[in-house]
């Protein structure tokens, strides 16, 4: 029989990942939704991206949201920075981590940041300077990890070979991201192993997978079975695909910590309050999400025989 | 690393499973659906049920979907059969399988069939003296086997003894269904348990999901790993929950081979058919059906980079 971790830990990516692919959502309902998320004991939120308003207006005014929610202790309130400036601004804001993304296809990071991988690396080891001389920890974030939209297969030699390079540029923590929903269990087997074979250590690393092809918690279980523990999700399933109008986005983190709890496998999260939160997501885009909770509640929710 | 067995076996239950919970539609658009899916090379197809029309509209025509689909050689046209009456017209249909049901939990049976499970398992019996009069097979399925809408909690070891009981009673298989998608993946370690404690082959089993809470192909994954190789599911998702309206149904089948395939799992199935077949569904059915093949397409579908 399979053994799993007993516990997991869990990054909230709704208020970034997920909004960002939504419509505008105002700075004020992006707090409220951020606070609501760290009142359920969830310890890792990633709350707003330092980009250009210009480039992504939903991210649009990072600094406020981080001056207007209430920062709870324990709480790791995280940003993602394309550059040194967005690290700089994210330091004066007081974030308490940076995340980096460099994509393992040439042609998606091109076509995402118009930036060669080589170049977007260049920018790593600038945000680390910059994030070290403040004490910030900076996680590497390895997009397209299980395959690319536009190039098709990734070799997850290639994506491991990435992965060294962003602990030599000093990144404290690395993810893998499945941008667009490309990953099954095999592939997650296949990357494990490839990090494993590049000395990489697999018990360290943070999964990231979107639920556009079904497979995300499937591919969270293949995850659980190799030992790894940080797992990205967004509540009520925020934020769709961009290559695919109408597809699921995220990973939903209320599906997830049902499935994880039910399974004994602590996140510290409460699931009601998650669910709260899920609802209150959904009525701030107006929008039905993909919450499988939100449909059915969890398993717990009987039916009156009567 | 899991090892996973090498082809599984699908039973495509949406004509039947998946087309009871949505508004009728008429017999020769079934006819259409079965034959467009026993193109795919599915070859375990659960085409109808032989229930009082009365009770189950959506099912009325049985007879006459047997005599007008194309009996393709090498697929197995399963019927569910309630009792021996239906048996009775599911052998003079030439159908190649029958399927009895008994619920593991006693408050669901006596909702479903009204009658207690002792009952039931009487008219099990009937059902497969009959059947083995003309030489059909009869497969026994336990619902609720991972958990009861009204009841809460079924012990594994209950649903063990029922299939024991169904073995004694002259089923030639077993399947158990998660019928208002309950299951987890330790659910189905548990399950696996108790059967192997029990003494049933837990190999020469077949599982049966629903999405309701998302876990449907999770739930599959940890069944591979208990190698387990007999699955249903549902084109498109045909098929919702009564218990909680807009929620998934069972499994999807073009969903599940698409995830298959890329862990080098054999089905035996052409997947571009059988999203056609799932795009021919949700016409029949005129709603959006949750297959995120129809939404997203296969992991190998590329987006042009100019």
């Amino acid at each position: 029989m399979t053994s799993y971790p007993p516990a997991v830990s869990l990054r909230e990516v709704g208020p970034r990942d997920g909004l960002q692919n939504e419509a505008t959502v105002p700075v004020g309902a992006r707090v409220r939704l951020i606070d609501a998320l760290s009142a359920t004991g969830l310890r890792r939120i990633e709350a707003v991206s330092f980009v250009s308003p210009a480039a992504i207006p939903s991210m649009a005014g990072a600094a406020e949201v981080m001056e207007r929610i209430e920062r709870r202790p324990g709480v790791v309130y995280s940003a993602l920075v394309p550059n040194a400036r967005g690290a700089h601004d994210a330091v004066a804001a007081r974030v308490d981590e940076l995340e980096v993304v460099v994509s393992a296809s040439e042609t998606h990071n091109q076509k995402n940041v118009r930036r060669t991988v080589a170049e977007s690396l260049t920018g790593v080891y600038e945000i680390v300077e910059l994030a070290s001389a403040a004490a910030v920890p900076v996680e590497g974030i390895v997009s397209t990890s299980f395959g690319c939209p536009y190039e098709g297969e990734v070799a997850p030699q290639r994506v491991a070979q990435l992965a060294g390079h962003l602990l030599d540029s000093g990144c404290a923590a690395l993810s893998f991201g499945d941008t667009t929903g490309m990953a099954t269990p095999a592939r997650v087997d296949g990357l494990c192993d490839a990090l494993e074979a590049a000395r990489i250590d697999v018990l360290a690393i943070g999964l990231h997978f979107h639920d556009t092809r079904g497979t995300a918690l499937a591919n969270v279980l293949a995850g659980l079975a190799r030992g790894v523990t940080r797992y990205d999700a967004s509540i009520g399933g925020l934020g769709g695909c961009p290559y695919a109008p109408g597809a699921s986005g995220n990973a939903v983190t209320e599906d997830l910590v049902h499935m994880l709890h039910d399974m004994n496998i602590d996140t510290g999260v409460d699931l009601d309050a998650l669910i709260g939160c899920a609802a209150l997501a959904q009525a701030l885009v107006g929008r039905e999400l993909p919450s499988a909770m939100l449909h059915a509640g969890p398993r717990t929710r009987l039916v009156r025989a009567s």
